[in-house]
């Protein structure tokens, strides 16, 4: 029997992997789900810090897709704006992990925002663009609620004919019985069935729980109808990209 | 925020994850300790049911040092079982998993004992002449404790010449913080230094806590003071095997 059970330490595990892997070193996370579902992910280096010529068709399809300056949002280890930023574009690294951040002005990365994106609007930065939310960074509208209030404060910093270009997952393409019982209980409590509620772990650490959403292109598109954005573009799949574009 | 946090459901993980591992299928465990620490392990086909011209230099060196009879305490998938069985030998696989035990049988291990070594002390076996551990399962003397009760009634079922063969990790070969941070906080409680709670967990489910102990050949042999065993055979190391002779 155990005499104690302390951890895990709350912090930023998700920004203390990614600085774990600068220079190729081995670094896993594990995202856990409020279920109990474990699913970790040992190629921190491979995965995110990545060069265009190891990306998927995807991503490359999106990039492709932004225009003028660029937000990347969850920037992560700054694969993406380093690739923006390289192509000799003016481009943002915005992640609320300082670890994150840590990381990206390490490889380079020219100009940084630690914090939120309410936070980056209370700075009233110039308009971007188009906004980058790659690494299924979609996830980040979170909820219903939450898909609103960050499709409304990203227009609130971009141009008046923006774009988002960003990727997500599809959660309706999985007959795991895990997956469908989540989706279930979503139901039953008026969320969306794709809203997950997680946390990143790496070592003793983990981030605060907080919500993802994964949602079909049919329900992006619903929860763009109360705000200046419209589905554009679509590359489809179960792993989709999407060009929102704002009216 | 979220609104529950419900998992994981306790159950026989390790189990399901050797089942999932069945074939060659991917399959993952997280290993968790109780200061948080997660250890992932994704590669549980590979490293549990591994043909012995993939095992280590340690592990034929223990399997070589096994005589007569023999008792494999915490068989797991059965690749110890099955490469003594194929050599024509008399062998039991013991696991107190329910799913390990129909991975061994699923494998065509011939003789298995669902259940403790004390269930099987129960059922007064003819003794055995070898006792083998291996997978760092000398771990599973789990304390100062657990020790005595378990090489007591690994005597109570073995010859009077018996050996114990196993693998097992000095834990003081380490300079990570939070490991010597754990040693230091076991030493305060009056633990041996590497005795870790720890659980695995396989998608949503997560067995019980339970305790291993990663102990020194020193601390080993001081263990068996008080029982029938001593250290009789050493392949030193990190990452050491060990043969305990009954005297």
């Amino acid at each position: 029997m155990p005499s104690r059970v302390v951890g895990p330490i709350e912090g930023d595990a998700w920004g203390q992997a990614l600085l774990a892997g600068v220079g190729g070193h081995e670094s896993v996370i594990v995202v856990e789900r409020d279920d109990g579902l474990i699913e970790p992910d040992p190629f921190v280096s491979r995965n995110y810090f990545g060069e265009p010529d190891s990306w998927s068709d995807r991503d490359h399809w999106a990039i492709e897709r932004t225009v003028g300056t660029v937000l990347d949002v969850g920037a992560g280890a700054g694969r993406a704006t380093l690739a923006v930023q390289a192509a000799g574009r003016d481009v943002v690294a915005l992640d609320v992990s300082p670890g994150a951040i840590e990381v990206c002005q390490r490889r380079g990365v020219q100009q940084c925002f630690l914090g939120s994106v309410d936070d980056l609007v209370e700075t009233n930065p110039t308009p971007f663009d188009s906004i980058l939310a790659l690494g299924n960074n979609l996830g980040l509208l979170g909820s219903r609620t939450g898909a609103n209030c960050l499709l409304n404060a990203l227009a609130a910093i971009s141009a008046s004919d923006a774009v988002i270009v960003g990727t997500g997952l599809d959660p309706y393409a999985t007959d795991d019985p895990l997956h469908l019982a989540y989706h279930e209980a979503n139901r039953q409590v008026g969320r969306l069935p794709g809203q997950v509620t997680i946390r990143v772990r790496h070592r003793a650490l983990a981030t605060p729980w907080f919500d993802l959403l994964w949602c079909s292109i049919d329900e992006l598109a619903e929860l763009c109808e109360p705000t200046p954005w419209r589905v554009a573009d679509v590359y489809p799949g179960p792993l989709y990209a999407v060009v929102l574009r704002r009216v």
